[in-house]
C-alpha cells in the first residue's frame, strides 16, 4: 500500500537562525513538505517587512525548494502602514505571543485592544492573524499551564467579533475547549494542530522534559477531541507542526536550577509521523486534507499557484523501523520527537520496488 | 527571634537501602527530626515483621538517635496473623500503593475488597492504614496524573465506611478535593502533607524534572487549599515529608527515552524548609502543631513515651542564606529540594549568640 499527498504544507514551523537553521531548514523537505509557514520569534523578533524578506532570503539560500510563507511578530512598533507594506511584499500573517509563555516571547502582547488598528489594517488587506492562544500563568487567579488555553478563548471570541472578516488561526490547539471554540466561530477562524499533540498527554511530559512543549499536552479527553476533529475531516483544522528544535543541552534537565526549553522537533519525520498517528486513530483517509488541502484552502494558497510543488509518496515501513535518533549539531546532536520509536510509514520516490 | 519545637516527627519518609541509606538516614536528624515513619517500598518490599525489624535494626545502626516507626507493604502475601504479629513487634502501619504509580510499586494493589480481612485485623489491633491515594492513569477513562488523586477519593470513603474504627492516613495530599474529603471523614481519618506540595504547582515541574514527584504538584488553587488547612491548624493534618532521594542521574532527563524518577528530597533541610514555607503563607504559629503535635496525637505517639527526644531550635538566617546544593553520593552528588534557593530559617543549638 502506498499513499500520495499533493504538496504537503506545514502551517506553523520554527526555522530559527544561525547554525541550527542550516541544519533544520532542509528537514522541512526531508519531512515531506514544500511549504513552511515561518514563525517570527527570532532574536530579535521579525517585526518589519525588511526583516521578513531578509529572513526569507536566508531560508531560500539554505533550501530553495521550499516555499516560505513569512510572518511578522505582533508588537507595539508595528503600524498599519507596515501591515500594508508587508502585505504588498507577500508577507502572509502576523503572529501574536502572549508575554512570557514560550520561546522568545518576552516581547509578547498583554492586551489586544491596543492592536485593534493593526487588526483593522490586516482585515482590510486580508492578512492572517496567528494567535498563540494561552494566557500567562498567574497563581492568584489559578491560571496554570493546563488551563492557560481555555482561559485564552474569550480573547479569541472577542477579536473575532470585533473583526469578523479577519482571518484568524488559533495555533497548536491542545484542548477540547479550543476545538469547540473554533468550531463555533465563523469561516474566518481556523485552527492548527501539531503532530505531537495528537500523540501526547500530560503523563508523557511528567518527568520527561523532551516531551515538554508549550502549550503543554493536556488530558486524554483533550487528545481525543483533537483526534476526533481530524478524523471528522473538519475543513478549518489543519496541520501546523510547531516543530521547534532546541539543542540537547537545553532539553535536558541536568540540574535543579536549570529548567528545560519548551518545544519538540518533528520536521524531519513530519509527514510519516502524521501518517503514523492518523492511522493509529483511524483517520489515515484524512491525511491529505489535514496536511495540505485544509490549510491551503484557508490560507488561499492553492498548489496551482505555487512555484515549487511535488507529490509526496508514502509507503508502509518494514516492521521494526525506528525513527532516526539524532542529527549532528556541532558538538551536540539534535534529537527529534519519536526518536527510537517505531514508525509505520516512510517517504519514497513513488516508483515500484 | 527564635522558635523551639518539641521533638518534630516526620510521618512519611523513604530511607532506602544500601549506600544511599548510609548517606540519607543521618539527614533525618540533620533536618531537625527525631521520629521517622518509614515507608516499606524497598526492593524487595517490606512485607513481613522479620523484614521490618531487620530494616529497623539497619537504620538504628546508621543513626541510633532517631526513632523509626516501621510499616509493612500491603500485598497479597500479607495475612491477618502477620498483622497481629507485626503489631506485637511494634510495627505501626501498613502502606498501600496502587500498582505502578510511584517508585517500586509494581507489586501494588488493584482493588481493596481483597484486603478487607487484613483491614479487619488492623482495626482490631489498632494499626494504621497508610494510603497512597492515586489511581493509575488510564487514557480510556481520562485518568491522568492530575486527576489521579481526586479519582481515588471514593476508595477512601468506602474503606472508611467499612472500617470506621480503622485509623487511615491519606498520604501526601495534593488537591483541594483530598483536603475536603479528609475533613468530611470521622476522627479516624487523617492526612499527611509534604513540604514541597506547600511550595510547588504544576508549572514548577513542567520542564523541570527535579520538581517532579508523585503525586505531582497540582494547580494553584489546590496549593492554596493545602496552605489553608495548615494555617487553620486542623488537628488531622500533619507533616509527612515523603522525602524521596534519587541519584542525580535518575533525576536528570538527558535523553528522550529516559524519563526521570519521581521524588524530591527534603530530609536534610526539612524543619527549616517547613518553617520557611509556613511563614510565607502566615502559618508559622502552626509549625509545632503541623510538625509534631498533630501527627503524634493521631499516631498515639506522644513525646513522653519516646526514648530519644529533643527540643529543636530555629532562628532566622542572615539574608541571602542559601540551601546547600549537594551531598556527595559516590561519584555523584545528591541534590536536595530548594537547593541554591534562599531559606529564612536554620536550626541552632538554642544558646544565645
Amino acid at each position: 500500500m502506498s499513499i500520495s499527498i499533493n504538496s504537503p504544507a506545514d502551517f506553523h514551523v520554527h526555522l530559527r537562525q544561525g547554525a541550527i537553521s542550516e541544519l533544520i531548514v532542509p528537514h522541512v523537505s526531508k519531512g515531506g513538505f514544500d511549504v513552511a509557514y515561518v514563525m517570527p520569534n527570532l532574536k530579535p523578533p521579525v517585526t518589519s517587512t525588511e526583516q521578513a524578506l531578509r529572513y526569507k532570503a536566508d531560508l531560500e539560500r539554505i533550501d530553495p525548494n521550499v516555499t516560505y510563507l513569512m510572518t511578522l511578530y505582533l508588537c507595539p512598533e508595528l503600524t498599519a502602514d507596515e501591515i500594508r507594506k508587508a502585505n504588498k511584499a507577500g508577507v502572509y500573517g502576523v503572529k501574536s505571543y502572549p508575554r512570557g509563555v514560550t520561546t522568545n516571547s518576552d516581547g509578547g502582547i498583554e492586551s489586544y485592544e491596543a492592536y485593534y488598528p493593526i487588526f483593522e489594517a490586516m482585515q482590510e488587506v486580508d492578512m492572517v492573524l496567528n494567535l498563540h492562544g494561552e494566557v500567562p500563568s498567574d497563581a492568584n487567579t489559578n491560571i496554570h499551564v493546563l488551563n492557560a488555553e481555555p482561559s485564552f478563548l474569550p480573547h479569541l471570541f472577542k477579536i473575532h467579533e470585533a473583526f469578523p472578516a479577519l482571518r484568524i488561526v488559533l495555533e497548536h490547539a491542545t484542548t477540547r475547549a479550543a476545538v469547540e471554540a473554533v468550531k463555533k466561530c465563523g469561516p474566518t477562524v481556523a485552527c492548527s494542530i501539531t503532530a505531537h499533540h495528537l500523540a501526547l498527554i500530560v503523563d508523557d511530559w511528567a518527568g520527561q522534559s523532551w516531551n515538554f512543549c508549550k502549550p503543554v499536552a493536556k488530558y486524554p479527553d483533550d487528545r481525543r477531541a483533537l483526534q476526533d476533529i481530524v478524523r471528522e475531516g473538519h475543513p478549518r483544522f489543519f496541520l501546523g507542526s510547531d516543530s521547534a528544535p532546541h539543542p540537547p543541552h537545553a532539553k535536558s534537565t541536568s540540574s535543579p536550577t536549570h529548567a528545560c526549553a519548551a518545544g519538540v522537533y518533528t520536521s524531519p519525520i513530519l509527514l510519516p509521523l502524521v501518517a503514523h498517528l492518523l492511522e493509529s486513530f483511524g483517520a489515515l483517509d484524512k491525511l491529505e486534507g489535514f496536511t495540505s488541502v485544509n490549510g491551503r484552502s484557508f490560507y488561499k494558497y492553492p498548489v496551482e499557484g505555487q512555484r515549487y510543488s511535488r507529490t509526496v509518496f508514502l509507503r508502509k515501513t518494514k516492521p521494526g523501523t525506528l525513527v532516526d535518533a539524532k542529527y549532528a549539531l556541532g558538538a551536540e546532536s539534535l534529537v527529534p520527537f519519536w526518536a527510537g520509536k517505531e514508525i509505520g510509514w516512510e517517504i519514497f520516490d513513488g516508483t515500484a520496488d
